[in-house]
């Protein structure tokens, strides 16, 4: 276990314990696998995509109107009309049976392609059907005019969407008029869960005197889906090393993060991190980090892997998901990380903060005719469930500041939308 | 078809266009659906969770320490300290299979139950154990101290979580620390995708002359699973009123909103909003809308369902679906629509927009030292698929504005991240 980044406090300062366990882990972007295009919704682009067709892959007219041959029509206008015989009709969606010959023409909707022979198209409102099949002119045309040329909107070959886009549905449908159907994307991390402690219940079990629900792996599991991650349940394991061990190994073999909470018996303190450093060099790298609440987060590496073990008290275990494993798991699914929302809050009670250690305070933020005000809220004890569903907002006090005081505005992440 | 909200351009007004949709369609949240907790993130609850337990269910110790009766350590102190038998253990997980009796302790972890006899606990720090079996008290306690009473968190028969709550990984942890392992949530509205066009491919399909592939419906189903609907794909009718009617009918049968794109081919203009009139009253509400691009939208209503029209050019049908399907689709869910991130930009190139037009403009933005400047992007004619990789941002200039002048700042809503 390294001393770097200790402070006078003992724990490892926030941001350096996170820098450490991303070298540490050499976290990087996943690589690619291929899914079908229709599923890729908000998946990164693992690859450059290069078109291997021309958009729009034939001439098309870019109007409803008449395909000529721009040299007949020369000096058409108004009071100097010109005539031309109708060759047939081009529907959208068909394809022309006969070519424009001189002083030739044919109806064309928009989309439809350009009859061989004819260069351009006259806009129905500068033509006129003077007589069965005779069709009157009333504007001169260049070659081109009102036509979308073969690779006008994309050429072959064309660099079209770089690696490292997030698919959103204008994507999905720039993917698939260049003919795809499936694309490679960032295969999403894989992260394995798991709870130990001999209180635990699965969810939905008879309650018993002395046992608890275990909330934490609903909850991490949702965050790991919430980030895009793929959640792999490991259920519960007793505070016993071997059953610890058994579903770390498990784990670590299915998961690109393994993440643990929970041990926090007298007892049972130190069993996972023992059995983490017991599986490999270098094991747990952090032990306890300057944030509150959250203190006894650990940080490990094995077999190349990142292991993170997050305390048993709900509030405290989704923050330092929050600190630790959001950003991994962003940096490994090639997303960058969501800027969260917030407001200035002026708080209404002053807010004492450990020298050294960085806080999360939920508050219950409030809206007023001079702007909103943040009440913090009692977050340890065991308030645990009233605090989460008070809290609409939280404040980020920095490791460097000491408290915020009554009366003081400060920045509040929305956590939900704040009742008018 | 109403003639309310006609402004003098001849089409609807954008707001009163939405207005008469939602209204007509007596468009509401959607019904409940019982679905498992650790399903439902980003779910919308439809009913009050109220509990039906206390938590804690049992008086738990908070700290690590000494189970004590508070009458037997009272005044007890550094200088004064008291001495108790030690009956014996309580570990976490475990149930007490001994009572307290006078000047007796027990040693307790923190969140295993309090054994009947004891009233608080001492904490750790506070008591020494100066000979087997007999432990030194060094500090009084008042009765229910550093225990966690049944009820503290949440008493039997309290309101929760009321009813309209996103599901946030912190909510699903307190439904299963209820009890819960399903919740009721709000119905995902299902969304019929139809697109229409004879020159229409399926995504995939070998390119031939005069026939493009179909990006309306991938584009338009991506967006109905980014706002939490299900999208139901109905494929692509020929411009045939049998073939529309057929596929219309399917979607109404199965869906809470239909979506149908295209018929733009001069034939087919006024096919489906025809299909949908001889359906059922009211039929097509509203045709052409003050928006651009997307004035060919229309709005009907059938069999009590709303039917968006979507006009055929993929920029537009996209912008269509935005202004009139998320805001429903919203609703229908119980979802509070999404603030979009917006920075303040200067505009490059002035940009016309036609008087009672809402327009809405692709733009390429970038940051300057002088901070963000906003280059608006031709999106008419054949440049779909480049103009809709290059915009980053959208300018909306509402009815009421003449378009904007050069060098002018402006909100600009992102698109996607601007890159540094």
């Amino acid at each position: 276990m390294s001393g770097r980044g200790k402070g006078f406090s003992g724990y490892t300062r926030t941001d350096e314990a996170l820098k450490m366990f991303l070298e540490e882990a050499k976290a990087r972007v996943l690589e690619a696998e291929t899914v079908e295009a229709a599923r890729a919704l908000h998946r990164v682009l693992a690859e450059d995509v290069v078109s291997d067709v021309n958009v729009p892959h034939f001439d098309r007219s870019a109007v409803d109107g008449y395909a000529v041959r721009s040299e007949d029509v020369f000096g058409a206008s108004g009071t100097n009309p010109v005539v031309l015989f109708l060759r047939g009709t081009v529907e959208i969606g068909g394809v022309p049976t006969f070519s424009i010959g001189k002083t030739e023409t044919a109806r064309i909707a928009t989309g439809a392609p350009l009859p061989y022979g004819a260069d351009s198209v006259v806009m129905q409102e500068y033509a006129e059907e003077i007589a069965e099949g005779r069709i009157e002119i009333l504007r001169a045309v260049t070659p081109g005019d009102n036509v979308s040329r073969v690779g006008e909107d994309v050429k072959k070959g064309e660099l079209v969407l770089p690696r490292g886009v997030v698919l959103q549905p204008q994507e999905i449908g720039i993917l698939t008029a260049l003919g795809g159907t499936t694309v490679r994307v960032v295969r999403r991390p894989r992260v394995a869960v798991l709870s130990t402690g001999n209180e635990l219940l699965d969810s939905g079990s008879t309650l018993e005197t002395g046992r608890v629900i275990d909330v934490n792996r609903p909850i991490i599991t949702a965050a790991v889906e919430a980030e895009g991650g793929t959640p792999i349940d490991l259920g519960i394991a007793k505070d016993k090393a071997e059953e610890i061990e058994g579903k770390v190994q498990s784990g670590l073999a299915q998961a690109d993060l393994l993440i643990v909470t929970g041990g926090t018996s007298v007892g049972s303190r130190d069993l996972v991190p023992n059995v983490i450093n017991s599986l490999g060099r270098p094991g747990i790298i952090v032990h306890g980090v300057s944030m509150r609440p959250g203190r006894p987060t650990a940080l490990g590496v094995v077999f190349g892997k990142p292991v993170l073990l997050l305390p048993g008290f709900p509030v405290a275990a989704l923050l330092a998901f929050n600190v630790f494993a959001k950003p991994l798991i962003n940096l490994m699914s090639g997303h960058k990380p969501r800027k969260e929302e917030t407001v200035r809050a002026r708080v209404l009670r002053g807010i004492p903060s450990g020298a050294g250690m960085r806080s999360f305070v939920r508050v219950a933020l409030k809206k007023t005719d001079s702007g909103y005000v943040a009440e913090p809220l009692r977050i340890t004890g065991s308030g645990i469930i009233s605090s989460m569903v008070k809290a609409n907002g939280m404040i980020i006090i920095p490791e460097g500041k000491e408290g915020i005081e009554e009366g003081e505005e400060t920045e509040v992440i929305l956590l939900r939308p704040v009742e008018e």
